[in-house]
């Protein structure tokens, strides 16, 4: 239950650095590589001849070849050539629209002719100089909408993560939801709190007293098909919060692209972006390795409730304020699903 | 296959003292964990929020606190509380009867309405101080009848365990199995035979001759549902063997718990009491040692003849005279699962 | 899909050396010992008792002891006997024709009645002082057919062995097939070219010059069920390739027999016999580490082109030429299976 007709983040440029990478997403097993020009591509993952992995293969001229019998495969999916063989005859496999930007080589697994490069997302902070952003991957065996459930609902932050960036407060203020078209933003403020470790840290890393009560935010930004990037930091109380100097805060994008493998497994693309010290690679070492850390202890979490869903599959679940962030998105996921078969359905065989 | 309505060893103390364990028993998947005033609770393993596994969550003023949004559970499987929630309207989750007593936590997966505390079986050996008892846990991948016909026919000793409590003479000599209510005993008496080296460390465990002729004797003891409690020994040839006196004897309680996980998997706890030197820890150290290598040494045997039962769904097996212990067991439990079932199919809808 | 009434190579000698071996050939769980007078055995690895798998047990006076309950079974299926019983109307299991020679136990895991052991391949390098023989054994995770097509058509050598035995000229060289009867005979020859890595070795082994061009050939013979020997060498350029004189040239013979353990997974016999030096065991003992490590690199090409079948299993494949040497064992396959299946339908009841 995904849209496919749309941009997903595949991996970032240094998987496929040494070597092509296959991956499935959405359901295709795709072969990422660097072809002419250093122009990325991506094609099915199915060597017409005899349905080998191209991804085992290596990349020669710009061009994949093929592993096992050197078959080579071009950016469009059509054969290039084969050792002693004609291949004019030979049947094409899918290419895939592709686009490298912000860091990120993005794919588009669905209908090639309806791709389209503006509905890929701005990201300023992968652009900005003043930025700086460190981020990593999990492989998590859930659907993907448990992830975004729980990125939309931090309240969890307090049970999950008690020791870094958990707080009694979090659950003790109130969550605001509102959707904006296809965006759904979710909001909480804390008050004259003290900060939690993890952005303790962030304030003596911005040379800020850590010691002094905070104003806490958390902005939780769905966008379709499931990237959400959350507005997050402290401010020293009484200075404006989210909207305070930057002299007096500790600010942060948490960024969070998650794409589906299968129906019940995704792929987790998370990192920071952060616009204070963004030239010192140890400041964004010391933050990727924490929030590596916390962002693996929901793992375990999500992989359990989806065991425990798969076993009770007719159980209706609560759906409550804290919820509607995700109750929300899903409501959008559901649309744009739902149009693309009707789309499927209308067109001509 | 396997009677819910009854007592099975769930866990040990050991294992629900730091956090909430969680377990699946006979098909339900429980969350354990010691509430109000040290009172161990059982409750589904199911948040009722948003399915995720309760028994991630930690315990807190005596009552389970959900790992991802804070849900405060009951021991009585009604929610307590949640953070910014009103909880009254919140359905609830199943709990379960449980009992902690002889050193086990008990529990009982089916009706809770028909849990009955006089049906747990009375176990002297556990409350007396002239006894001591040392055991331990496996989860082996097998139907758990196939443990009960390991049990109720020990001539297997004589094959799988050559090194340790083996002898030929098990084989040679002849087994006897009555009836008598829900209960199967089977028992074998070798006489003047020499101990094996098990039974040889035993005896000198007991200050007497390792290295004279003794008589041994194996008395196998079902109840439902899968309680096995088999009394083991030897004593000094012709000084009356189980009924000797203590003075010439090395006697114990071989101890077997056998608890459903699911159709083809269970849990066994297995241990041995003892009532001599019952003051001695590293003799009950050193006996669990080796008691637990020779169980471990069925694990093997039992999970090659699942897989070799599942590939061969029809094929009949025999029922000889030394199967008679396992054959009696099965037809109890036959009867008992039968009769949940008609009562089931009686109950009004 | 495999012909059943015939030879495969079941295991080696020392896999029984010790205790008897549980192997699935073509779908039959079999238990393979050596009984009496130490002739090799192969029953049902099936118990009749209660489905303990047999092959866990032992040898005893030449016969398979269940290491169970001590059931003793006769090489014939036939129980012999069993500790207190009376075995005579005691179920028999299935034996299996077995013949132990050229260093390999094989197995007609069919109809036995029709097991004819002249229908065994001839293997005179296995016999011949003149010879030496080093091999190993893979299991491998892909129907047994695409093995065969990998080694009828040693074009992928190019690619997947590209540091030791691949060498471009090998696509640039035209392939022949050709079938005798059942027998399927693909070949290349090429001429006047550098030995790879593999061959120059070969070349210094065998006291030749490496730094000169070479003539090397490449013929791989198929024999049902699934026998793949190949003739490989090179000789000095203009000697006669093939056909020199042995002074000249470095020849030997890969040697290939896959044995079906399931329909997607197969046992890989993979060896290399060389008619030089062949007292010479740290000479073998260097070809079979450098062979095992080439044939390694196969595994993870043909695993990854089983789950792409799977996953795409209405997908046409293209059959070139040099896939004529499958292309014609599979045909050979298909008929003798289809022959299989009449003649099981055409026997009475």
């Amino acid at each position: 239950m995904f849209p496919k007709n749309t941009w997903y983040v595949a991996c970032t440029p240094d998987e496929i650095e040494s070597k092509p990478l296959g991956r499935q997403i959405c359901g295709e097993r795709i072969a990422f590589y660097r072809g002419h020009e250093g122009k990325v591509c991506a094609v099915e993952d199915f060597c017409p001849h005899r349905g080998a992995a191209l991804s085992l293969g290596y990349v020669d001229g710009g061009n994949l070849v093929c592993g096992y019998h050197g078959l080579v495969m071009g950016c469009d999916g059509k054969v290039v050539s084969m050792p002693m063989q004609r291949v004019a005859g030979f049947p094409c496999v899918k290419s895939y629209p592709v686009i490298e930007r912000y860091g990120f080589i993005w794919v588009w697994p669905g209908d090639a002719a309806q791709a389209d490069e503006s509905l890929l997302p701005h990201l300023e902070w992968a652009e900005s100089p003043e930025w700086a952003y460190g981020g990593g991957l999990y492989h998590i065996n859930c659907d993907y909408r448990l992830m975004i459930d729980n990125l939309m609902d931090l309240t969890h932050e307090t049970y999950v993560h008690t020791t870094s960036i958990g707080q009694d407060e979090i659950d003790e203020s109130p969550v605001h939801t509102k959707v904006e078209g296809d965006t759904v933003i979710t909001s909480r403020y804390m008050e004259n709190i003290m900060a939690p470790p993890f952005w303790r840290a962030a304030l003596r890393y911005n040379d800020l007293a850590d010691d002094v009560p905070v104003d806490r935010w958390q902005i939780s930004r769905f966008t379709p098909p499931s990237h959400i990037l959350i507005d997050v930091g402290v401010a020293h109380a009484g200075k404006g919060g989210f909207e305070a100097d930057p002299a007096h805060k500790a600010a942060a994008i948490v960024v969070d692209f998650i794409t589906p493998e299968t129906e019940t497994s995704h792929w987790y693309f998370w990192g920071m972006a952060r616009n204070f010290k963004p030239n010192d690679p140890e400041l964004t070492k010391a933050i990727r390795d924490g929030q590596g850390k916390i962002f693996g202890e929901d793992l375990e979490v999500l992989e359990a409730q989806q065991r425990n869903l798969r076993a009770n599959p007719d159980r209706r679940l609560l759906m409550l304020n804290i919820d509607t962030g995700g109750v929300q998105s899903r409501r959008i996921l559901d649309r744009l699903v739902q149009a693309e078969q009707q789309q499927a359905t209308a067109e001509p065989a």
